[in-house]
């Protein structure tokens, strides 16, 4: 970037990460801030998603260290619990950081929202 | 949805379209809000895209009748631009709302962001 850019803004979608922007792992991880741990059916539930679409965005957080997944019982039957990781507090902080820029911008720069 | 469910807020990101929410269109539309017309010159720069990643996510946007993409010269040079349409605006009016919701909740109930 040239010094005459100094002035302008990066867009604020610049700084979005796919991993977290993505609207089902956005979700999993917003859901996941709001608990120390959220079991499996949970997430499946509140995002109306299929066993097989969960698992798919969970490994992709659980592969960037995002979250945690654990596997256990609840009594007699087999239970997963998903937890947030330090680094996907983070991760998702700067996706909070980076949307409330993209709002801001698009509410003082564009026309009013209907 | 049972009745039980009404006093339960949907979670927000069940509101986010994929075809706004990407990254990258999301940003193509958030430009193109904010002026009559955008060239592809522009939001290539402004995005930091490749031509073919870019006219890949506007060929996306156009299909669904969120932006107009037209093709003349300034001068002798061919020029792209890019116009967003009423629907395209309504999109992205509906995402919009469904970020703020998102970050109002993800405030509202979990960590502070540091």
């Amino acid at each position: 970037m040239s010094l005459a850019d100094d002035t302008e803004e990066r867009h604020p979608t610049l700084a979005l990460d796919d991993t977290v922007h993505q609207r089902v792992r956005l979700g999993i991880l917003a859901i996941a801030r709001e608990a120390e741990s959220v079991e499996f059916a949970f997430l499946k539930q509140e995002l109306g998603l299929t066993d097989g679409n969960l698992s798919r965005h969970l490994k992709v957080l659980e592969d960037s260290g995002l979250v945690a997944v654990h596997k256990g019982y609840a009594g007699r039957r087999p239970r997963t619990w998903v937890v947030l990781t330090p680094a996907g507090a983070q991760a998702l902080d700067r996706e909070l950081r980076a949307l409330r820029a993209l709002v801001h911008r698009l509410e003082s720069a564009g026309p009013p929202p209907t």
